[in-house]
């Protein structure tokens, strides 16, 4: 391994929350970027066509273009672009069972596609205006047109993983890839219909909101590194465990940001601290501590979770409630578990030394955050 | 060929525009319901589990239950299935080449899932308050939930296809229905990119509309027919086709919807004769006489188009022009045209004396509405 990766993937790590990107893309002597902006192209000309809208939303929202169909500058495309950690995963996946990372490439697209179709579907869905610091697409072309770019991209992303080559990847096993594609799908929305049922619901458990977030968020990075072991030529039971790890890092993941949302320091966040409680976010830490609460506690706490904002005395309250029912400790109990899982399926795969620059990355990756939560 | 069968599809014919769905489902020896229905309640059965409202919603809009979840009467359900003429034309394809029909079942329940899925997101985009006499699914559980149904009814239905039987459809056949499958349905969304579009511009010509319904109505129509007699093991050439024919079809099918729309007599249509002219609809008959007035005449008519309704002495101006313009014989010569291709591909396929009762229906089916426009 190149000295100094271990520095990049801590430094990436710093910043991973201050997008609306939760994860963090390892660095490695790879260069997954070229493959996968190969395919992600070819991809998009397929909206070629007498519906130009189509292609244009397409590619504003990947961050490609500006409205007016300018080509974005380069750090605006960055941004916007996010950190592919779920392509990057399907490349490292691949080649840490030792395929060649290049074959990966459709597959990687495929997961880049459908992750950005729901987020321009769930973007209608919660009526956010902004993306990465960018009006969403809804919001420029209207719901109707955003409905179809979201459709669209679900159907490009079909295709791309269809591209996969049958030299390396028999045709009974791309149906499988397939397969379980869309059954990821079917996890990643019925997280979604959860999640916006949660809005209008009191009575939301820690269990309800682990089961939303294992379809909403961990769905798609357990089928990214599942996948991406597949096509490089895995076993079965090795996909497997890297999909065990790839479902426990994006749990990790996403309540390690559950966490940051409350108690990180802004230099983590990027963030004002109390942000996440403030906005009446009912992220894990708030679900265990409405669990806990008894009496009129629970009574009060409930009420200002009804009304329309939480001031300033409300957060007070909030923060020491939390502190009171030791729920910092537990929510970071909850990171160090996943993490924990995370990094033991690795293990159980690769054993205590492994050979590949990719399974090292990919161990790393596991443990990274579970230290810092 | 059974006694009576005819009959019954020009019976079924008359009743065609009835509906929302303009086109009738042959009558054959055949049964296509019972293995159809196997894969869609095999289908929609993936979508339960800890979020109860997606499996709802995509059986509520099947027709299987109400919004209580009470199952449907008989009649209900008949109603809002509607005639199934997509799927139906798949088992007719595989089985006029040859095919046992009961292979195309998986591709049937993936046609009939993803014409559902665009119905679903259709109507909010239109916001549509009832499809076939009930609510809409967003009218009931909200845009955000409904976007939901339909993006998982679209996975749902290349699952569907996925369960394609290998034994008698290899692999890399089954790659390619589902390559041809996602092609089509990004012609589908093209086409609601362009009906969207068309909304809010004056200057749509006949040729653009054509564009649309290719897209939007036809695409599904052509590609049943292909599959159909893929899955069924017809030669590419033989496919293809039964391809045109399908395509020709769809638009004979949305330009006779068209034209009755306009002169149908309310047996035929179950409407008001002047339902599409007070709508503002811009059905091809609209826009070729949009295309042809000139001057003062053309100003009034666009103004009428730009105004919220369309009043009696409004409408019975613009049946006047219509009559002027000679719109109505040159619009049913459209409808004739696109009969007559689907007509002419058929016996290219099948040569003049089709020997299975399935070509024979095929071309009945292609006959049928030549005739009577």
């Amino acid at each position: 391994m190149p000295n100094g990766t271990a520095a990049d993937i801590e430094r990436a790590g710093a910043s991973a929350r201050g997008d609306d990107d939760i994860y963090t893309a390892p660095r490695t002597s790879h260069n997954f970027d070229p493959p996968l902006e190969r395919e992600l192209r070819q991809s998009i000309e397929d909206l070629e066509g007498n519906a130009p809208m189509l292609a244009r939303m397409a590619r504003f929202h990947l961050g490609w273009i500006e409205t007016n169909g300018e080509p974005t500058a380069y750090d605006v495309r960055q941004s916007v672009q996010g950190k592919r950690i779920r392509p990057h995963l399907a490349f490292l996946s691949c080649a840490a069972v030792g395929g060649e990372p290049v074959r990966a490439a459709p597959l990687a697209a495929a997961i880049e596609l459908l992750h950005n179709f729901t987020l321009i579907h769930d973007d209608i869905q919660d009526r956010s205006p902004n993306r990465r610091h960018r009006a969403t697409v809804w919001r420029i072309w209207g719901d109707a047109q955003a409905i179809n770019a979201g459709d669209a991209l679900f159907a490009l992303a079909q295709r791309a993983l269809l591209r996969t080559d049958p030299v390396h990847v028999p045709s009974e096993t791309l149906i499988q890839l397939l397969d379980a594609f869309n059954r990821m799908t079917i996890e990643i929305v019925r997280g979604q219909v959860l999640d916006l049922e949660f809005e209008g619901r009191a009575n939301v458990t820690p269990s309800d909101y682990l089961a939303m977030i294992g379809g909403k968020t961990a769905a798609i990075v357990r089928y990214a590194a599942w996948a991406g072991a597949i096509v490089g030529g895995a076993s079965e039971a090795t996909a497997q465990g890297l999909g065990e790890f790839g479902e426990a890092l994006g749990l990790g993941f996403q309540l390690r940001d559950d966490v940051l949302g409350i108690w990180g320091s802004d230099d983590e966040t990027g963030k004002d601290q109390t942000d996440d409680i403030r906005r009446r976010k009912k992220s894990l830490p708030i679900l265990m501590l409405l669990d806990r609460v008894q009496g009129e506690e629970a009574e009060r706490l409930r009420e200002r979770y009804r009304s329309d904002a939480i001031d300033e005395t409300g957060v007070a309250e909030i923060r020491r409630l939390l502190e009171t029912h030791g729920i910092h400790s537990d929510a970071t109990a909850q990171v160090a578990h996943y993490h924990r899982i995370a990094t033991e399926s690795l293990d159980q795969v690769f054993g205590g030394r492994p050979e590949s620059e990719s399974a090292a990355l990919l161990q790393m990756v596991a443990r990274l955050d579970a230290r810092r939560s």
